[in-house]
């Protein structure tokens, strides 16, 4: 049994119907007398990441990232102190073409809002571990533009509640988002504290490199596997071969992995609806996900009405702690 | 600690050199005052299936499960089942070239020793679930020619001993093999104790079809990954990002994936030798591995010598209880 009279496991929840959904699943699932009851094994929930569990406005954090990783250069400079010795005209030559190469990157990527572009140039050649270090130490660095606060630290404080709601009742969280698997892993475990094995994200090819007898993964510019839409659905098969109970979405791409989960009639399914223009940001729903939602009776969230704080407060004022930023 | 005195966890191995290996890592890896103790989280095995868990002779299970597969045409007889009404003439041409194509497939996997004309065949437009449930049928009818037991009994009990070492002190077991991931799905959780999601095998690509509103997910006729060799690794790190302490193999697939391991100092690498003519096989590692083993310092098993039984014992004398085979 959830204890909601001493210790409200979802403070920052509004009381009212959504909150009581949530309360009503874990209650029903738990409970071994209950007709929907679920063993620990199959209890599953699914997150989408960008606008379900952090905010993705203005843009999207991952882009923010990769753009600031061009302009910087990183692994053009990695490059140069290795060939620095052998070849100077070749040298600038390859500088100049690399800089033409990011240039074309981010002119594409404004052009046609397709972050392939950004993805294929940041990533070829490198390695897993690289990646995931570049993006560690920008999110430890970088802030956001109008809350002044890192990226790390705009997570979803009512959805925080329902992770740690359902893990405390042996549920597995998982982050299903249509961002790079690495950008992800690099989120996961400090904000959610998820494992990386739980974070499931897009992926480019990889291939293995033996450097002098050292073992390395490398990133390929080849796309391998787009996790939206479909590939929602196929990644969480793939990975864990159990339909989820719960799923949590925020745009036309995961509606499928709603559908996925609503196989099961026991299934909580909630769609969040950016409708804060003043805590947070204002858009709409597209028509598709509210044609979803209607038909197949999931729950919409509405931030303005049903979320008491957006946001984690921060940890001292005026001053965030940027060991503990999530 | 682990107690040796009062409960020998391996006692399927001969006392030795091996054994002593494997029981000083669990050792030195749990102990918080060793050098080498790992956390918990970090507490990642892997093994390879065919030869290092279970037997791969006179030829791999799974290809005998489709050998069968196709000989009896399920997918034949489903589809006629559908068309029957509709088309007499077209579906005896149908059948016909299936039957042409069966025979193809067959011909093709022993003339070049390839599994990938089979795999086509049988899973082309095949459901996930179909798959999974076939092979599940499959191994409990299916005895092994020479045995006369079911394969899932033909698991090396020293082997299911380590990971029950493992086990019991917070390792995860991961079985890493070149077999359909669905067909190593099928038999993990009964033989081993392990989940789907930490079973990793070969991939096919899927497809999600909308059946009338009802989602699923269909197998292609298109390879995707191989999880040989360098793919091993690539898939270790896809999936769990960690890199693993322990490894197991029997072949020269398995090389990297050893590899991978002994970036760590404290791991433990072992590879499997089938020496025993009279209780399972004999055949000779690949000089490839033996290269290996000696560069890396592995541990070589050998099987006549190391290990005191091969098989589990039958459940009940001159009969197999046929829902506790491993």
């Amino acid at each position: 049994m959830i204890d909601t009279q001493n210790n409200d496991p979802l403070p920052s929840w509004q009381d009212g119907q959504n909150k009581q959904a949530i309360l009503d699943f874990v209650q029903r699932t738990i409970d071994p007398q209950s007709a929907f009851y679920v063993p620990p094994a199959n209890r599953i929930a699914v997150f989408d990441h960008d606008g379900t569990l952090w905010l993705e406005k203005p843009h999207l954090t991952e882009m923010e990232f990769l753009k600031d990783l061009l302009k910087r250069q990183p692994r053009s400079t990695r490059c140069d102190t290795e060939q620095l010795q052998n070849n100077g005209v070749g040298l600038m030559v390859k500088r100049r073409f690399r800089q033409l190469r990011c240039r074309i990157a981010l002119l594409m990527q404004t052009i046609m809002a397709d972050s392939r572009w950004l993805l294929r140039e940041c990533m070829e050649g490198v390695s897993a571990d690289q990646y995931k270090s570049w993006a560690a130490t920008w999110l430890s660095e970088a802030k956001h533009p109008r809350f002044n606060r890192h990226y790390t630290e705009l997570v979803y404080q009512p959805m925080l509640e329902v992770m740690q709601l359902f893990s405390a009742h042996d549920f597995r969280n998982y982050i299903v988002s249509g961002g790079s698997n690495y950008f992800v892993r690099a989120v996961c475990e400090p904000c959610y504290q998820i494992p990386a094995e739980q974070a499931i994200g897009s992926q480019l090819l990889t291939k293995l490199v033996d450097h002098q007898g050292q073992l390395q993964v490398e990133l390929r510019p080849l796309p391998w596997f787009l996790d939206n839409g479909a590939g929602k659905v196929l990644a969480i098969e793939n990975r864990i071969d159990i339909i989820p109970i719960a799923a949590f979405g925020n745009t036309s791409g995961d509606i499928k992995m709603l559908r996925w989960a609503s196989i099961s009639p026991r299934a909580l399914c909630m769609f969040v609806h950016h409708t804060d223009a003043e805590r947070e940001y204002q858009y709409s729903l597209s028509d598709k996900v509210l044609a979803a939602v209607k038909q197949y009776g999931w729950q919409l969230i509405d931030m303005k009405k049903d979320w008491i704080h957006i946001f984690p407060e921060p940890t001292a004022p005026n001053k965030v702690d940027e060991n503990k930023a999530c």
